[in-house]
């Protein structure tokens, strides 16, 4: 029999997991969000239980997953007076949340000290790829735990094509911070390609063109090239999103002594857009920084 | 019959560009560097006259490639007391360095005086392209004088697959400079995102990988990667010309009052490597900046 499923945090993300997971065949049992409406919402659609306490959730399901913002929100739903380690024994967390690698493993050790397993399970995709199971699945923790959870997080990602056991808790995070610092650079560079461009009076459309055909290449050019032309920044990806993903990034970096300015000057771009009251626009946005005439630039 | 070829400014590329054209029935009559024995070896090696001045080679050859290093050396071969403009009434130069797109203008204005023609033609290709005529090739001119180099062009660029009008003398020398712009950022980002890899003991194998998978992905992820992890930098593409490179397309960008941060920290980077003595190893040397315990960096 397949294992109880709960989803704490139903944002966006995590709600198209749910519905992928309920869709191959597992009962949903219990969702969570600070965001109370949220959690109703989906339940309602998928015949799970909204929970208002977080202790309900673990007694509700054998495999808990957490899809939260930030640091501070994946160690509150672990440490709070209601807590997902309440009575936690012999449940299963899978934490999706790209936050600081340390907070992976301390939460590793908490749910040890409650009798509980915890896996990191960081994703390097966006919404569709939630809510048709091609998630690229990074993931760290023991082993073992891993190899208990292969079943259901294959239903994620692309039949398992996608999956990847990483190392110890807290190395897939640090892969995924890695993936998206890079990620960032290329992106804050694409827009200043893109912005000159525009500057000079060059066809954007050819100048695109031109990139993707050539060393300038990257994933992004064809991810968000065509969004900074058109100034479509529906966000799939928040511009506060890549501060917070690269700030993670720079520490790791600064711990290491090491200099890192590409990604220090990527980090005050988005920064910048944050400031500029654009945190919530897609992270394309960061060309409304570098494009002539836009909100963030000043060029003639 | 087929236009007789010369070419000035023979290092690997345009050596490489003249044995191509040779192999495919093109007589190359002339050849002419700054570095004497590199003209008279390939002299000696495809049966062209190694000239000791420019006047000459004008007058070996109906078109006339120029394939030199910066905007000095392009101004130079047409400005000098001995030039390629001496009797050059109804020549034409197809001119390939990445230079400052205000000298093609330039040169274009300088060619017409003396009743001749020019094209800017910029590759976005190294070494092994010019070799196999695989050259990607953007050309900036008047419509007609491209028109009538089609056929010699054609050789260089996959069977002219590879080969595109881009507009009036300057544009193809300001799309090759955001070309190399966009690229220089994203191997100085990859750089750091291999270097930081490093340094957090992750494998770099594995590293990579996941970045050719993701929202990382880019071309020098296939082209530079491996090379960094390696300190492979035998050089396809110098560090010198990566700093000279983002410094045209700086350039432009101060002149149209655009901030561009990635770009700037970018050129500090391969400034750097010039500083440290190594301009002359490949672009992907910049990783020697980047990865714990390397020459440029000071990481724990």
């Amino acid at each position: 029999m397949k294992p109880t499923l709960a989803f704490v945090g139903v944002g966006r993300m995590g709600a198209n997991m749910a519905r992928r997971l309920k869709e191959q065949g597992y009962a949903v049992t219990a969702v969570y969000d600070r965001h109370t409406p949220s959690a109703q919402e989906l339940a309602t659609e998928i015949g799970a239980k909204a929970c208002p306490e977080l202790a309900a959730v673990t007694a509700a399901a054998d495999i808990i997953f957490t899809v939260v913002t930030d640091d501070a929100a994946q160690r509150a739903v672990f440490a709070a007076s209601d807590s997902l380690l309440a009575g936690a024994a012999g449940k299963t967390f899978v934490n999706c949340a790209t936050i600081s690698p340390a907070v992976h493993v301390e939460i590793e050790a908490a749910a040890a000290r409650a009798g509980a397993h915890s896996l990191e399970a960081c994703m390097a995709s966006s919404i569709p790829q939630a809510r048709n199971g091609t998630l690229y699945l990074m993931c760290g923790g023991h082993r073992a735990v891993f190899d208990t959870l292969r079943p259901v997080l294959t239903e994620l990602s692309d039949a398992g094509k996608l999956l990847r056991y990483i190392g110890p808790a807290g190395t897939a995070g640090q892969v995924k911070a890695l993936v998206n610092m890079v990620m960032n650079i290329n992106t804050a560079g694409l827009a200043e390609g893109l912005g000159l461009g525009a500057a000079l009076g060059l066809d954007p459309a050819m100048l695109l063109e031109v990139f993707a055909q050539t060393g300038a290449n990257s994933r992004v050019v064809a991810t968000d090239g065509q969004d900074m032309i058109n100034r479509d920044h529906a966000c799939y990806f928040s511009a506060a999103h890549a501060a917070k993903d690269s700030g993670i990034a720079l520490s790791l970096g600064t711990e290491k002594g090491l200099s890192l300015p590409l990604a220090a000057a990527t980090k005050a771009q988005y920064d910048r857009l944050v400031t500029l009251g654009l945190g919530l626009i897609d992270k394309s946005g960061i060309a409304e920084l570098t494009f002539p005439g836009r909100a963030g630039t000043s060029g003639k």
